[in-house]
């Protein structure tokens, strides 16, 4: 110790990029998380926790929009004695390390293999306003499976988990689309160029922003942003463009409509027909399981990042508007995507395998439901009992005892008790709903003060001297009535126990 | 894609020291974690969520058994442009990460502050047997409050943490030492010598192993330990010795005869004194709630590694026998511990906080309810409804759809339906309680065939010819009374919905 005091003091914060998380924002992403696994776990998925460092050979090069490997992940090389150790990585998904936990334990676990995941993931990208660098998944996929059933029961899944967690039906949708399908319409316009292809891609996935007439300039010669900028085009011709356009406005009043849309679109692709037939088989199956268009819908512009994705890919989107901080209104966008990837297993076995899945993004769909007041944004703190006398600390003890013992959340105050409005000041900012008061004369009378902090407040804010005398906010009773009265304020204020 | 064809595949492996946790592994510690918030939030304690990543700068050198700085921690530097960027390192435990935070917030915290946290912590150490170097912690601590109260109430609410979880009273001990008595002792001896003094604790340390004539051999010239090599002493006189030895032998019938005992050890020294005060006023809160020698009691014995204790220390141990892989019998040993750190916060802030916390090593804790059989190592997995005509997916799905809104959990099968032996082996391989089958003939006949997975498997295993056919476990059911006899058959075997 002696060294340090010659040292600065070290900063007191978060790396750039990191947060801490208080109280409720805690317990309430604990719950949500619980809630998910539930519905998972109803649908036949196994947990899964994989360690947060992986060998960066075993992440491979899969992270979304990053063209450099290793790029975008926190690694370090491991020491060794020789000096030449593994590279370590955190991870950057959960895909990644189940695709490694599935070649590994492939011959001991059951096949198809439905897993669910949940934890934090890491990424090495500049922060920015409301994103960070570390933040929540909760992942669940079938690997092993290559039936369409399986894609339409991860569907089905997201639909009943968004229910579970408080988003109404009508306020999500989740769109599905097929790479096939795009890949065809692609095909079907003889785009050999693979910076070509790419370039349309990425043109393709800004169809919800632009809307067509958008598309059809940056598939063309390009487009003034509404910053003003020139942004180039992919230079096709608008005949080259057409089947682009007509692809990303196939969505049709119903499957079947846009189904036949899409047939137009991909032409003679057999690919483009393929994943044709399979959003077929899913809107099939999900059609009878009555996971109608009010929830689930084909939408051929959605396009998803990941290059990895083979096959069905489907994104969750809440439909409701919010409020941007301008006071702009804008819908609150995705929460959820997935998709089938059947060559991420391929990588560490030479087998394809595969494989579909989900991720939830959990902390922006807590963040809807706290926009749309889904879950309350303040949660009461424990009864306090403060110390009027710090000799009797054993006293105060057992009077928070009983009241925990009577199920009732309840702390004594261990701060310096002398001066008493501090006693008060700390309850109020513990959000405290009942302060308990027993000072000698208390004792000796055998009584105690129950005094409620929320009436009381109430009362401080708008009461007059008439309604202030009227409504006393503190009660003194019997110390035996003490956990019946706590009770009785809490009740009062619809506060449940524990 | 194609470069990567041309480099040879990645090993499908954990780093060392790392692994994959399956199943009820995942869900077992999830539910304890789950208990232990419940009786931390009761005590009044909050939730904190720190990110994984800290400066190492913040991180601090208070890894316990490490020399040098940085050592023992996962750490890396993060790419800035100018390619100087901070050290980033995984925390190694919960409490820097909240020295830290305490210091970052404490305009904006009530003080004192109590806090929770759980989840992984990393340790850059040589890995061994069940040795991994990313663990599970479970803390509680209270910043801000110099009061023995804080210290007595953790301990409280430890014990009543391990009950809960279901380790029963008598089946653990919490044990409470305080380092001012250990340095009284070292006071009273004269000892001045820094390396000596800590070779005194690390002798200390190793009571528990070696007893009383072990300790008084390493205190002095030394001994043989068990492999026969020799091990050096610490070099002191008997006379030097003797206190050290009073010290660690004062455990007394009671509370009040260690103390007494205690303060022979200590003689003059101010700060011994000091040390038995504060132990006194903890008895003296642990029995007025009601916490006896049977849950907790004063053991002079319990030193604790980490160099940052400044007061009372204290550890939970199980006290029940368990055997090991040789088959030796051997207690559980140590769940939990703290202590009071009265110096963390003042790196940061240069002002002393007075804290007091204890750490739950939960993965050590749940291996122990496996150990004593009380969470059950085997859990069942998902009715299987199983696929006999491959074009009738839909119908499958409706029928897992029943269940599951039935508030079972079920599944289809979703690999190649071709052989139906690999759907059973499945449904084996899954632990599943029920099968459930309906090929053409069932469907033209309005009924399913529901089989008895568990009754099957004890019939296979064990009936003779006359009870296999007494005890059929396939039952044929009208395909409207399918939930009702799948819960029925889930009920004979005791296993609850959902």
């Amino acid at each position: 110790m002696a060294k340090q005091k010659k040292q600065p003091r070290p900063k007191a914060e978060t790396p750039k990029g990191f947060r801490d998380y208080f109280g409720a924002e805690v317990t309430q992403r604990t719950e949500m998380l619980r809630t998910i696994a539930g519905v998972y776990h109803r649908y036949g998925f196994e947990a899964l926790e994989t360690s947060a460092v992986e060998t960066v050979e075993a992440l491979g090069k899969f992270l979304p929009d990053v063209d450099r490997p290793n790029d975008g992940v926190f690694a370090w090389r491991e020491d060794e004695d020789d000096g030449k150790g593994d590279w370590l990585a955190l991870r950057y998904d959960l895909t990644a390390p189940l695709a490694r936990v599935y070649a590994q334990y492939r011959n001991d676990l059951p096949t198809p293999y439905r897993r669910y995941a949940m934890g934090p993931v890491w990424r090495n990208e500049k922060p920015g306003p409301g994103r960070y660098r570390q933040f929540y998944q909760c992942d669940a996929d079938t690997v092993g499976a290559a039936s369409m059933a399986a894609d339409a029961e991860i569907c089905a899944m997201l639909a009943d988990t968004l229910e579970e967690v408080g988003i109404p039906r009508g306020d999500y949708l989740i769109r599905i689309n097929n790479r096939k399908v795009l890949n065809g319409v692609l095909e079907a316009m003889g785009l050999e160029d693979a910076e070509q292809h790419d370039a349309v891609l990425r043109t393709i996935d800004k169809f919800d922003k632009v809307g067509e007439d958008g598309v059809r300039a940056l598939l063309g010669k390009g487009r003034l942003d509404a910053s003003g900028a020139y942004i180039d085009g992919v230079g096709l011709s608008e005949a080259q463009a057409d089947p682009v356009v007509a692809f990303l406005t196939s969505r049709g009043a119903d499957s079947a409509a846009t189904l036949a849309n899409l047939r137009a679109a991909v032409g003679s692709s057999a690919m483009g027909a393929e994943g044709i037939d399979e959003l077929e088989q899913i809107a099939g199956l999900l059609d009878a399981q009555g996971y109608g268009p009010d929830r689930i819908v084909i939408d051929p512009s959605v396009v998803r990042g990941l290059g990895y994705y083979t096959g069905p890919v489907y994104e969750a989107e809440l439909t409701f508007d919010i409020f941007d901080d301008k006071g702009r209104k804008r819908q609150f966008g995705s929460v959820a995507g997935g998709g089938r990837y059947d060559d991420l297993v391929k990588r560490f076995t030479g087998q394809a395998v595969p494989a579909t899945g989900v991720s939830i993004g959990v902390d922006r769909l807590l963040a809807a439901l706290r926009e749309k007041g889904r879950i309350k944004a303040v949660t009461h703190g424990p009864v306090v009992v403060t110390v009027m006398d710090r000799d009797r600390m054993a006293d105060y003890q057992a009077m928070v005892a009983e009241l925990r013992n009577a199920g009732l959340r309840a702390e004594v105050y261990l701060g310096n008790p002398k001066n008493f409005g501090n006693q008060l000041k700390y309850a109020d900012r513990r959000h405290s709903p009942v302060a308990v008061i027993e000072g000698g004369d208390e004792k000796a009378r055998g009584v105690v003060q129950v005094k409620d902090l929320i009436l009381g407040a109430q009362i401080a804010e708008s009461a007059t001297l008439e309604e202030w005398k009227e409504r006393p906010s503190q009660f003194e009773v019997p110390r035996g009535h003490l956990v019946a009265k706590v009770r009785e304020i809490l009740a009062s204020h619809g506060i449940g126990q524990d």
